[in-house]
């Protein structure tokens, strides 16, 4: 036993997941001191007399009016977003129930609906629950997940339409306050995420444990459910989300800026509402979905592992806690971090806003890491045995210090490397925006190359951290160190929220008519935002990589099988399909956005052509049918992605059994994160090339012999930004919940293809 | 026993390698009666009152002037790239020469340098020759594997520069003459290369048998340096060729087609003789070298699980050398369909060329089957044993017919596929055609999903190859499925070679200043070229993936490894890291295409600025200097990526061990086919695509409505063409070269590793 007893575990706990959602509840409370309305009284409250550079309005935008036009725009945007994801909703909601009885319904059937007690897989000699209640308490497990999850999405989106208006308008007092907002604003989406996905699982395992009492191999098995409800939303949210947003964008664009040459986020532009709700849907809601997952899937792993190891055989709560522990040391480890951010330093320049961001990766890294070692030091014993494949493995307290930690920094290891490979402060990027000189097709070369360059020390990252963790600690090991990857986890979503907020801040300055100078302010928010979105991507696959690993050795442990030799068929089959997976899916989802696009722009051509005064600024678009391309497109292209990694495991673990599937699994692991890796990072490349060429015009010499906007070069760099899109919004982003997904919904269904799988063996 | 005695086999195997040869000199003697000379008198002789339809001449385009011409144009590319192999071939020297150093003293490292003879390591009981033999012999293997490899690449660039300008003449003939001419010099490649290779490796075995006598282990194990020979001759041959004809295709392209608005193969673009002499170099001399590579891989593999299966220990000759009786089989069948399509069909029509070609697939693959059965009838008995890690697996005849077969039609599978999706005869081209509607960016992302999509089929056919071949036989299994899959070989190379001779005989015609009409026919033959090279491709990373799998399976046998079990977790990063490499290789290989292209596209500029009358036609470019910049980038260019391929294995090896660089080899196995597959299906797809918009328009309703050529949609296609060009001939067939050779190097320094192999494992 550790130092910490039972009784104060179940203290720190849910104090920390309060403690993050009262700091949430401030950070909001400071958001909403920024007002945005069109009451005069209040505008004249807010800002008469205020620091606002008065010279900012020597375009002849009024005040109050610009305010008054944010305010109509956000409301617009909000209730698009609102309306959309209720949409989805319903279908998820049918989905869940659907998926709910099948995961019923296939574990009870692992031994026939009995409900006599059974003896213990790993605790021998002791009696455990029957079958049927692992059934129940799985499903029960899997729709609180899916809840959170939705909740989860719904509330960052929620948050980041609140802040956009606010960070425009705050923009005007300067960059740095722009950017404190914009900050702040994911804050309070990270904080609650993060509080909130540690108090579900918390009280979920308390319940449960009423009922299970000392069984705890059921109770914990029964908590995986909670990682696949959790994953299962977060792949329609990411998919559907990502096919929504791209659609709009790219069609917006393709009309907008390729074919009428005017402004991206032009307000005649009849897809700019659309687009807008979709940065809020895609890369708020879907993001929030995702890591959510990816954090309920690795504490799932780990506690799954944990309970079959001696932490669940000698019945020590506080030892198999310790993920549980470990986020919430990772809450007030971000909490103190935020406070540097918004309160120790300002920002007064735009160049400072990437450093500042990346202080902030070093410096809650810094300090988790001696929160790992607090932890370490009062919640475990000092040696301990854990599960390895059937046999035990000894531990020892630091071992576990040591794969945490490694997990943390091979998570800012591929921070700092994405940010090197996206930022347009470096030379990758601004190769890519140089060679847009020679046109469209070197902008594209030069991108996709950069982008597979990007993966080597990622993936040598994780290598490293694989190795470790697993030579220590076997697979508790590795779902540790996704646990550290991922716990700082509130900062990680503060900085990636950021990014969408910006954009979409961006995108109301420019509808809301307010001056060039505002814009140029949005502009290097959001071209600091791009950078952060890839780092946000970034760690979102390196951790789902580690995840996915642990989820896959629960997978195998829970299955029953000792070795997945490559060198017999039936794994490599799986492992070469496997890793063809991940590109069936991207093929669904780019061809998705692509034929989304299509008739997105046939649309705007439409209302161009047929609404006189449209582009003189004297008629307004028909913003809705815009949205209502997107919602039908996304809600119908969503489905057969869905559908191929819902149905993968299934069908391979019936039919072609558990070490098939495991191949299945390995393979769309190493295959699916460099895909991903790459697609995320050559799309942010392009982004930045262009912004590059585009705002950075009068400040470096060499932007400043590419663009200005409209030139050739800049021309090229849109294309490339262009098909950016889906990669890095789409297709990318969604591959991580593949991969996780596939590897949970295996470990859930793990006791039913053990019993019954493997059917064309057994027929022939 | 079979029924065949060894003195039969004996006499078998060298006359079907004369056959084909015999066969390989026939069909360039048919060649040769084309004449392509200044001489009048040949001209008239040839000519006058022949079929050629005078009409073709109303353009003004006088017949002699042109047939001078292009026997100018035909020296010109030929003497550029006979002078760009030996300078190649310099460079492959000092590495044959240093390489084979380290193979010798690695390999004689294994005993320290002993001269004893040691105990065999199958055959138990019997004593083998000392591995200082074993060292020397591997290295001579080596040498002759790259010898014969380079002269394959060599004799393939000198049959293709000598058809090139025959195509173009027989063009006025009509599109019929054209296609035979540019076949049937296809098929003297196909047959010389086919034949060659086998005879030479008969002719090592035989002369190997002199020393070895009975130790057939060792003899087999110092064949297998055969195969790294032939491998990494065709891996810088492909790498350096594939740069060398991209830089000039790319930097002509951006130059002329997109800014200067001249046709392709324009006289007066200075890039257009590299451009021309790249298509020899990369795809005639790489593929001719890649593809021997591949068969002597193959091969290589089979022989040696043969030698430690009961084959080998009962010494029955005949079965041993199955391997080379299918292929010699496979060379009769060949030279059967040949005859098919040279003399018994003949094309009136366009539309006829590719249905002639997949017809040529269908009727080799059928043949081959018969042909199979035929070879396990007579060279195998009724039943024996094969070696299956570690254990014995006994085997009936009548299995190996099968693993055969599954071969074979699984490439039947993806040549038909790999049509389906480059060819602009179906819905996915067209609908990539159709997304060039608006534009360049859409163009890109429906190409990437086609790709992506494209590796579906093949994926699948490749899976159940594997399970069925492994199944019946083991490794051995897997090895001749590869060998199955390459019995058509001469088929298939005749078929892929022709797509860059048509590809040349168009800019020929160009060149030449030859009419409209001719033109159109030649770009009809190139469009169907581009699907065939694309097969040629797919048939290149099908067997590609099976040879190296059966690779994999005699290195691990040889390095003395059980099981490779993802589990651990020194296999696993080596997974994930193999996983990787195909992604870092691409990188290289795209980012020195842009460079070199880059640097074209300067030079080009350059000269239409500075060169008074170019434009007009009055002056001549200078041909020279650009080909001094493709050759200088590809000799530098293709060293790193070379690089990493060869070191790789040596450093996972020596460093990390056996299991680790077993789960490299996996990885990037399973990687590496979905890009490779992908990368050259979405570039023969954009290809195609463009040439759908320009030479369909006024057959087809749909291609007229997106053309003519300089419309907007086929500005796009143009970029997307350009795009998939380094994707398609420098990166993508690079990558199927990338995973043999890491397989077969691996197996010949397995010996190595297993004695001396993971340092940082004994370090710590």
């Amino acid at each position: 036993m550790g130092v910490m007893c039972e009784e104060v575990t179940q203290v720190v706990i849910p104090a920390a997941a309060f403690i993050g959602i009262g700091f949430a509840l401030l950070q909001w409370f400071l958001v909403s001191k920024v007002r945005v309305s069109g009451d005069s009284d209040d505008y004249d409250h807010e800002y008469k007399g205020s620091l606002i550079d008065e010279a900012e309005f020597e375009e002849g935008v009024d005040g109050l009016e610009a305010s008054i036009k944010c305010a109509e725009i956000q409301n617009a945007i909000s209730v698009g977003a609102t309306s959309f994801l209720f949409t989805e909703y319903r279908y998820l909601g049918i989905f869940m129930g659907v998926f709910g009885v099948i995961i019923f319904l296939f574990l009870g059937s692992v031994k026939g609906f009995s409900t006599e007690s059974e003896p213990c897989t790993y605790n021998t000699g002791n009696y455990c629950k029957p079958a049927l209640a692992n059934a129940f308490f799985t499903t029960v497990a899997f729709l609180l997940g899916a809840l959170t999850s939705v909740l989860s999405g719904f509330l960052g989106m929620k948050i980041a339409t609140y802040a956009n208006a606010r960070t425009t308008l705050e923009a005007r007092k300067g960059v740095g306050k722009a950017f404190i907002t914009a900050f702040r604003s994911g804050a309070v989406m990270g904080f609650l995420l993060a509080a909130n996905g540690l108090l579900v699982l918390w009280v979920t395992i308390n319940l449960f444990k009423q009922y299970y009492e000392d069984d705890w191999e059921g109770l914990y098995e029964s908590i995986t459910g909670y990682g696949l409800g959790g994953s299962s939303m977060a792949l329609f949210g990411r998919v559907g989300g990502g096919i929504y947003t791209k659609a709009a964008d790219v069609g917006a664009d393709l009309v907008g800026k390729v074919e009428k040459n005017i402004p991206e986020d032009d307000p005649r532009n009849p897809a700019v509402i659309a687009d807008n709700v979709g940065d809020n849907v895609g890369d708020i809601a879907g993001m929030g979905s995702d890591l959510f997952g990816s954090y309920a899937e690795s504490s799932c792993a780990a506690l799954f592992v944990a309970s079959i190891s001696s932490f669940g055989v000698s019945l020590d709560y506080t030892a198999m806690s310790y993920p549980l522990i470990i986020s919430s040391m990772g809450i007030v480890v971000c909490l103190a971090t935020t406070v540097f951010a918004t309160d120790l330093f300002e920002i007064k320049n735009v160049s400072e806003i990437e450093p500042s961001l990346k202080r902030q990766l070093l410096i809650s890294t810094v300090l988790m890491t001696a929160g790992i070692a607090v932890v370490n030091f009062f919640a475990l014993p000092s040696e301990f045995t854990l599960y390895d494949f059937g046999a035990e493995k000894a531990v020892k307290n630091w071992h576990i210090f040591f794969c945490v930690a490694i997990g943390l920094w091979a998570g800012l290891a591929i921070g700092y490397t994405t940010e090197y490979y996206t930022s347009n402060a470096y030379s990758p990027v601004q190769d890519v925006a140089d060679s847009c000189r020679t046109g469209a097709a070197t902008n594209v070369i030069f991108g996709l190359a950069l982008g597979y360059k990007s993966v080597i020390i990622p993936i040598f990252s994780i290598a490293i951290a694989i190795y470790v963790s697993f030579s220590f600690a076997a697979m508790y090991g590795i779902s540790v160190a996704a646990l550290g990857m991922l716990s700082t986890i509130a900062t990680g979503l503060a900085i990636d929220a950021y990014g969408p907020i910006s954009d979409n801040a961006g995108g109301i300055a420019e509808m809301a008519g307010m001056s060039h100078k505002i814009r140029e302010r949005t502009d290097a928010l959001d071209a600091a935002g791009n950078t952060t979105a890839a780092i946000g991507k970034g760690f979102a696959i390196g951790s789902a990589a580690l995840v996915s690993l642990a989820l896959f050795g629960a997978y195998v442990s829970r299955a029953g099988i000792k070795t997945v030799d490559v060198l017999t068929p039936k794994v490599f089959i799986g492992l070469i399909v496997g890793a063809m997976l991940p590109y069936w899916f991207s093929a669904m989802t780019m061809k998705s956005v692509g034929s989304a696009a299509l008739k997105m722009v046939e649309e705007v051509r439409r209302q161009f052509n047929s609404i006189p005064g449209l582009m003189e600024g004297l008629a307004k678009p028909d913003y809705a049918t815009c949205v209502k391309i997107s919602t039908d497109a996304s809600l119908r292209e969503m489905i057969p992605p869905g559908a191929l990694v819902m149905l993968t495991p299934l069908i391979a673990g019936t039919i072609f059994g558990v070490e098939t599937l495991a191949g299945v699994l390995a393979g769309s692991l190493v295959s699916g994160v460099q895909v991903a890796i790459s697609a995320s990072n050559t799309g942010g490349a392009w982004d930045n090339a262009k912004k590059y060429i585009e705002w950075q015009a009068g400040v470096n010499e060499h932007a400043k012999s590419l663009g200005p906007k409209g030139s050739d070069a800049h021309k090229a760099a849109v294309i490339g930004d262009t098909i950016g899109d889906p990669l890095k919004d789409t297709s990318g982003p969604s591959l991580n919940i593949l991969i996780k997904l596939m590897a949970v919904e295996s470990l859930v269904f793990a006791p039913f293809f053990a019993t019954h799988g493997g059917l064309i063996f057994k027929l022939f």
